[in-house]
């Protein structure tokens, strides 16, 4: 039997809907709309693509949008002058600086400059650590929130199953580990974390229910790894040469998807899974960074 | 084969004779000695000993300690004021509130209010963020890293190890999770996180390399649950009655002690495993705290 396939189109869909509603209401009780400002260092193409996504999908929902854009030699002050510019601002409700950053600019210095009230990716290590500690209030970081709404709108129970999350990244793995293991409903669940340091990755994924794949590795996850029956979430995107694509490349994710689907119960695609789940998240959290400051 | 005991009494002795030294070079550096201030709410007997603990402790070592205390009844404010004063003293290098606090007390309010450079127990959330990120300067929460350094100079090897941690508290299950998970030497491992709501316990304790109890149950661990050859960490300090006892009562581990020394490799007992590395690891941050801020 075929897996049933997740689709992150449809699911933030839903969302978007929901959201839709959360952004009139808004409007209505302050007589503005959720703003969010984006800053964008240097020229690197794929950073100033998802830029662009993000923007338009503001303009979507009617949500204020403004992008900052500084050269890829700005020094880091001047991207932390205009952070500081940025949270002073009671215009700007959310506020996310695209990563990567260039290499002469300290990431950690940075991700603590943003104001966390306005922290719309969770990377604020104050942010972390609430989330960590099992704060009902904080900001949940994007992708790993996007993936367990995913999982519980698709019906998939987490509470009681052996979560298996292949991946240690600030951004998925470590998130993810943490928001899945905490006392609460979508949550409550056993959770392992692997990594390259793994011994027998297959031994340990074949012992999930849910498998999560976060390891930046086009197709490491083979049908062998799955247990019969388990529910895999794809959180790759690799970029690979295929001379029969128009661009000379297409994206893969982690798993290696025409064998999987034919083990799993259900899974996510690539494109179309957990990508759009992403930015549907950090719309979210825009709308409600704006309702957390300006109140309900 | 019996397992191997390993001593927390052993291994903070060791620490206690490089922390000896550490002491003497502060003192020489900056001709004063690093203080630690403890406040403590109430008069829960348990905390009391917990507290004198820790002062004697600062004592044999020639560390300054200083005990504030507030009547149970005390507002608030009245502890978030006693806490900044004690931030602004720069004569108080460590800073910890004896948890737990009487219920009129909001607990996250309360460990936000530790300046996070005196903050010797790895509370507050912004130090939290920053341990789960990976940041290798922050002071690592006393219980977690008292059992990392008890495995890695008890010559248990980490990395690549499968560590199964039952129980999820802030205090131990997951920040220890999060450190061990970690890209270093001493960590490194592949880390489940078990706890109340999981299924199958067993099956998956049985998986362990190195199992670490920390569900606050006692004897919940017993020898069916364990590998043969696995390592045993056993965190849980549960008073149990014992008309035997002087004191009618005693303290025993989460982990079924007697049963279990005959399948795993190696074990800390209780008491004198983990229990006297957490005091230990919180005398290492107060020095550390100290050469932080006063330089090296």
């Amino acid at each position: 039997m075929t897996a049933r396939i997740i689709s992150g189109k449809e699911v933030s869909a839903q969302i978007y809907a929901e959201l839709g509603g959360r952004i009139a209401a808004f409007r209505e009780r302050h007589g503005i709309v959720p703003h969010l400002a984006v800053v964008l260092v240097g020229d690197d193409p794929s950073s100033q693509s998802y830029v662009r996504m993000k923007s338009e999908r503001c303009l979507d929902l009617g949500l204020g949008s403004s992008v900052v854009r500084l050269g890829g030699l700005a020094p880091e002050d001047e991207l932390l002058n205009t952070l500081d510019a940025i949270n002073r601002d009671d215009g700007i409700h959310g506020v996310l600086v695209q990563l990567p950053l260039p290499g002469h600019i300290r990431e950690t210095r940075v991700l603590q400059a943003v104001d966390p009230r306005k922290d719309v990716d969770c990377f604020h290590p104050v942010n972390v650590g609430r989330m960590v500690m099992g704060d009902p209030d904080v900001l949940l970081p994007c992708t790993p929130h996007g993936i367990q709404q995913m999982l519980v709108r698709s019906g998939v129970r987490v509470e009681g199953s052996h979560v298996v999350i292949v991946g240690r990244s600030n951004i998925v793995g470590k998130p993810l580990a943490n928001i899945l293991v905490q006392k609460r409903p979508g949550a409550n669940a056993t959770v392992t974390v692997c990594h390259t340091r793994t011994s027998d990755l297959g031994a340990i994924t074949r012992t999930a229910d849910i498998l999560v794949a976060a390891a930046g590795s086009p197709r490491a996850i083979t049908a062998d790894m799955v247990a019969p029956g388990a529910v895999v979430v794809d959180v790759g995107s690799n970029r690979v040469d295929d001379p029969s694509a128009p661009r000379g490349y297409r994206f893969v994710g982690d798993v290696d998807f025409d064998a999987v689907k034919e083990v799993a119960s259900a899974i996510t695609p690539v494109p179309g899974g957990v990508g759009p789940m992403t930015v549907c998240m950090l719309m979210w959290n825009t709308v409600e960074a704006a309702w957390n400051r300006l109140g309900r």
